[in-house]
C-alpha cells in the first residue's frame, strides 16, 4: 500500500515546503487541477525537478485531447497522469496508449461517474494503471465518502491498482485501510495540519502495518 | 448569433497573433483547456489585457472544486468560465452562485454526457447562462459531430443560450445557423486555416445573416 499526498489549494513555493516537510513519509507527491490550471504544467516539474525520488501525479483530470495533455504533461515530468472516469473511451484509450509510449502510468479518477461497478470493469479492461474512487469537494461538503465505493471496485477490478481519496484524515484512516487498496491519498489530512511531518509519518506507519 | 474563436493548440505569443487577425470578427475568443493546463490562468489575463473589447471565455472544464476555480479564472479576469456537464449538480450550482457574485457567466460543456435531453434541462434549471454541446477532438476523430444534439437542447432549454462545439468548418457552419444557436464556437475552422481573417469574416457574415 502506498501513500500518495494531494497538494491543491496552495501555491508551488507553499508545495515545496509541505513536500519538504514530508517527503520520507510519502510515495507519490499529487499537484492537484487547481494548482495545474492556476499556474500551469511548470508546477509539476518544478515539484519533480525539487523532490527526484518522488513520483510525481499530474491531476489534469483530463476530459478531451487526452493523448495531447498526456503528452505535455509527460514532457514536464509527471510519472502518473489522471484522466476522467466520465470521458470517453476514446479518450481514455488515447490516454493509456500515449502514457505507454512514454513509459508514464495512467490513474483514472472516478468522480461523478454514476454507476462505479461497471465503469471500473470497463476501464479496467482498458489497461489503465490505477483506478481511484473519488469524493471531490463539492461531494465532502454535503457529507459523502468513498469508502462503500472502494470496496465495489476492489470486488471487480482484476488488473489496475485501486485507489481512493477525498476527505482521508488520521482518524478515518484505519477504515480505509481495512478495504486494502494499493494506494491512499490524502490532502487536507496532512497538508492542512499543525503537525504534517508527524502526521504523515504516522499514516505511513498504519499504512505499512495494515 | 455570436462567434466564438477557440484556441487549444497554441501557446500565449500564437494565440494573440491569431486573435490580432480576427479580433474585428468575433465576440468572445476562447482560453481552451490544453492552454490554460500548459500555461496556468495568466494565459486568460493576457490575452483579457491585450484585447480588453473581446470577451474571455476560460475553458476551464471544472469538476470538481468549482466555486475555487470560478473566483481564481475570476480573479484572472475571465469573463466566461466553463464547467462540466457530468459534474455533480452541487458543483454546478456552486459554480453558477460564484459566478454571479464575480459578474461573471458560467457556460456548461455537455461533452461526454450520455442523456443530452434529460441534463440540459436540468442545467436549465440550476440557472446556467449557456450550455454548449460539444463534440471533442477525440470523438471527431472517429467522425462524430454535436449537429443532432444541437437540435435537442434547442427543445428543450427554456433560459439559457445555446451553444456548438466541435469541427465546425466553413462548409458546415450553414448546417449549424439553420438550428439557431445563441452562440458558435469554432477552433480549428478559423485558426487553422491559411486565410484566417477572410473565413472569420466570412463566418461572421454568415452568421449575422442566419
Amino acid at each position: 500500500m502506498e501513500l500518495q499526498l494531494a497538494l491543491d489549494l496552495v501555491n508551488i513555493p507553499e508545495a515545496k515546503e509541505v513536500v519538504k516537510e514530508v517527503e520520507d513519509y510519502i510515495d507519490i507527491v499529487e499537484i492537484g487541477t487547481p494548482i495545474i490550471k492556476i499556474e500551469g504544467l511548470k508546477a509539476v516539474k518544478e515539484i519533480k525537478e525539487a523532490f527526484p525520488n518522488l513520483q510525481v501525479l499530474a491531476d489534469l483530470k483530463t476530459m478531451d485531447a487526452a493523448a495531447y495533455e498526456v503528452q505535455k504533461a509527460s514532457e514536464a515530468n509527471a510519472d502518473i497522469v489522471t484522466i476522467l472516469g466520465v470521458a470517453e473511451d476514446e479518450s481514455i484509450k488515447g490516454a493509456v496508449e500515449e502514457a505507454r509510449k512514454n513509459g508514464k502510468k495512467i490513474l483514472v479518477d472516478l468522480i461523478a461517474v454514476k454507476d462505479i461497478e461497471t465503469r471500473a470493469k470497463e476501464l479496467d479492461e482498458f489497461g489503465v494503471d490505477y483506478i481511484c474512487v473519488h469524493t471531490g469537494y463539492d461531494m465532502q461538503a454535503v457529507g459523502k465518502n468513498s469508502f462503500d465505493d472502494l470496496k465495489t471496485i476492489k470486488r471487480v477490478v482484476k488488473n489496475a491498482k485501486t485507489a481512493v481519496a477525498g476527505g482521508i484524515k488520521l482518524d478515518t484512516l484505519p477504515e480505509v485501510i481495512k478495504a486494502q487498496p494499493d494506494l491512499v491519498i490524502v490532502g487536507g489530512g496532512i497538508a492542512g495540519q499543525e503537525d504534517k511531518k508527524g502526521t504523515a509519518a504516522q499514516m505511513q506507519q498504519m499504512i505499512q502495518q495494515g
